[in-house]
């Protein structure tokens, strides 16, 4: 039997890249762990990380061989961390736990890419059992090491307890600067500044925002990829003027994590080949999951989420690389054309304007979503808070997430961010460069196709009327689908008799 | 007690809109129907009908009060077709089918706009009590009564029976030049022709073809609705003349049936006001869901089908009129300019081959959707055939379907519509005028997100290198998903240690 002293604080399943990391960081902020997986060689492994860099003195990282261990050397209530895999493996670990004696009052917290509603339904399912509690994680495994962004949701009870370990191991920010604190030195973990962890709602509420910060990381990653290509396929630029170019982008109103290791992609050279490695990188993009979700959220709550699907199904048409070799074969396009040093200054300029455009709608884009969810489930998501923590530790994090924090401090009713005065301006100054960095790329026949439509979201939004009339004509005409009239109370429909059943009426002819 | 010869030939639940068309279709072509609906007054109607329609001999629509006496009217095994709502009251009529005594070697078809799972799960669950059957079907309320397009799937054995059913009510094609044979007279069915039936494959595979059928209309919709809305706000032109230009189209490549219907739409004036009613209809779209499904099911399936997606969104941001109205006083677009006669001319001839190009990629979608749905699900779609029933009969009939059906007759492996010599050679001559068209409404600020989306899924397609190589690098630097390499193996994975742990890395700086 070890004393009440030496009982651990937290009890961690799954020691993948993730899980690893986060065990690490909670060590560096002065936590005890009780470590569980059943791959016996993560184990020996995160407790010689333990030891090298914190010392030999009390081990942080305590090792457990069986779930009955991990919770025997458990402070209680027991707080227990999840990083398996999105699924049933969570379920799995959940049954396993209650087999192994966990009590009602104790806290599971899922940490892994979960559905959101699969954390509902665990709430639910584990009542009385435990707490399950959601918190979902952003940062890659960096971010895991030194600082994530962290999104909980679940009983607030629960998180009174689990705050302030969210909070030590979170990435911090400089409240005046809204730029991130970093430190990535063992041991020595950031106290000071802002955490990125704030208690988002009820459970389910924070893995809905964080599959929603990566459908906007898909549309985000998809809008530098089609600047890429434009300046690769338009602009005849190697990979490594690009990469000085995205420096160059990074020093400004693009600045983001994302644009900064999108240059050093593109500066790495292949060791075997000595070409630029991503030359030898083969163009077919894997997915897991979470722009799909996000994708599908939008349709089905009805919010024009389209960059983020746009960016999903780029991903798609990636990975038919043999149709599409065969394709580039038989398909034509327009001839390339030589482009002069001024001529590709300028297309530079505009294609900066283009993406940080199409980037201003595609976080607008996934704010609405994240509203219209939040409205329908009844979360009340605070808006300023999720941009504040999404100003360190995410994949997305980036200077203009200060200005987003700006926009919903100012106006917590704003209805959409397009619509803030800072973003407004922005776009009004920047999208005749916007248009021609578009227009340019469609005449030249690289595909824009995140872009695109991303200035068609900002031009359907602005638009007073849509075709939209025509089209609920035809639904009328053929379904007799009804339509409301501009003059008269919303909801009150109306019917054409368009073509009478009996007349010889439309034909189709040559 | 009636004798056999005085019993119907089949029993019909649901009298709405397209149950009531579809009785009076089996009426004309000879059938005997007994028919049910909670609404006394419909069975009224259509009694009332059937003698104004088929004279006041033997009524060829039977009453009944109840799902007993309904089945006893019936020849046996019974044959039963349902028009009800899609969801739960499918189950409900069948339950009570199942209470009144329906036996297990009759046939219980369903018309409704289903979602094809549904139908999966309903063969299934109601096996050994009768044999359900799905039918989809396409055409609106005309379609219903004077031949629809009809998508059955389910048990071969059933199908035989249904078959000439289903054939002698479907729309009829011209063998020799695929366009429709119509008739519009009561009691004067078309008997002549290739019937627009034909069975599909297992359950659900013939509403999923429906489903993507109503995709694809979703499409053609959007961008007929695109090329309206940019005559009418990019080259200042009226409705009549918009429906004039239609009406031109509709006697060249683009005829179809939604083309017709569109320039009648822009004809009709309203009786209230006098003007045209186009532009009295709220500009606010509705939908049913069958396109939102197919957009859902492509993003699970990894099928790119954008310009689907792009028409959902479409509807999406048409139903946020508040918003829009708002977001027109105070986000800015382009100037209004000024277009010469000769620069208007120009532009319709560029827009009609921008919408026919426009068409063909949601048609290439819609098919590689349902490939790669057939792949995935084992049912060996014949796509020839899916084509030549959709030349009449159903909303989306086109002349351009028998082009679609001879790509699939000279190549029924053919990999994507795009690859057809015929549809290659098309767009290889239209581009130019596709890529100014939407360049034009770029840089007028006139969204035009479906053709924008549709040229990129072009350009994407025939695209051999796409920038996903940086992709995939951003996703092995942040998440170390690892990326595959041009000059290995397909499957192996490779990861570059972008980074070190414990080295001061990516850091955000202004």
């Amino acid at each position: 039997m070890t004393s009440n002293e030496a009982l651990c604080d937290i009890g961690f399943i799954g020691l993948g890249v993730m899980g690893k990391n986060l065990v690490l960081n909670l060590a560096d902020n002065g936590y005890r762990i009780a470590c569980f997986d059943l791959d016996k060689d993560k184990i020996d492994a995160i407790i010689a990380q333990d030891r090298e860099e914190h010392g030999q003195g009390t081990p942080r990282v305590v090792p457990c061989r069986s779930y009955t261990e991990l919770l025997s050397k458990l402070k209680a209530p027991h707080l227990i961390i999840l990083s398996v895999p999105a699924g049933e493996p969570v379920d799995h670990v959940c049954h396993l736990l209650i087999d192994a004696g966990i009590n009602a009052d104790d806290i599971v917290v899922d940490t892994g890419n979960s559905l959101w509603t699969d954390s509902v339904e665990r709430e639910a399912n584990y009542k009385g059992k435990f707490i399950f509690f959601s918190t979902a994680v952003s940062g890659g495994e960096v971010g895991a090491r030194f600082g994530p962004s962290l999104m909980p949701s679940g009983d607030p009870y629960a998180w009174t307890r689990i705050e302030p370990v969210m909070q030590a191991i979170a990435a911090k920010v400089d409240p005046q600067t809204g730029l991130p604190i970093e430190s990535h030195v063992p041991g020595k973990p950031v106290t000071e500044g802002e955490p990125c962890a704030t208690y988002i709602g009820p459970v389910g509420s924070g893995h809905y925002v964080k599959m929603v910060h990566n459908g906007i990381e898909y549309a985000d990653m998809q809008l530098i990829c089609e600047a890429y290509q434009i300046m690769r396929d338009g602009l005849a630029m190697s990979p490594a003027d690009i990469a000085a170019t995205f420096r160059r982008w990074n020093d400004g109103k693009l600045n983001s994590y994302l644009m900064e290791i999108s240059a050093e992609v593109l500066e790495q050279t292949d060791a075997q080949t000595g070409k630029p490695l991503v030359d030898v990188i083969l163009d077919k993009a894997g997915q897991k999951g979470t722009g799909l979700w996000t994708a599908v959220s939008a349709l089905q709550v009805g919010s024009p989420a389209q960059t983020i699907a746009q960016a999903v199904f780029a991903r798609s048409i990636s990975s038919l690389k043999s149709e599409r070799v065969k394709a580039a074969t038989l398909l034509t396009g327009p001839a390339k054309q030589a482009v002069s040093d001024s001529e590709r200054e300028d297309a530079i300029n505009q294609l900066e304007d283009a993406l940080y455009c199409s980037k201003i709608c595609a976080y607008a884009q996934g704010f609405q979503l994240m509203a219209m969810a939040s409205k329908e489930q009844g979360w009340s998501l605070d808006f300023a808070e999720i941009a504040k923590i999404w100003r360190a530790g995410c994949i997305i994090r980036a200077v203009f997430l200060q200005s987003i924090t700006q926009a919903y401090e100012n106006d917590d009713k704003l209805e959409n961010l397009l619509l803030d005065p800072f973003f407004a301006r922005q776009i009004a100054q920047l999208q005749q460069h916007w248009r021609q960095a578009i227009a340019r790329a469609t005449m030249l026949g690289i595909p824009c196709a995140a872009m695109s439509s991303a200035l068609n979201y900002y031009d359907s939004y602005r638009a007073d009327v849509l075709p939209a009339s025509l089209l609920q004509g035809q639904r009328d005409y053929f379904g007799a689908h009804t339509y409301e009239r501009v003059d008269q109370p919303a909801g009150k429909k109306f019917h054409t008799e368009w073509s009478q059943p009996g007349r010889p009426e439309v034909k189709i002819k040559r």
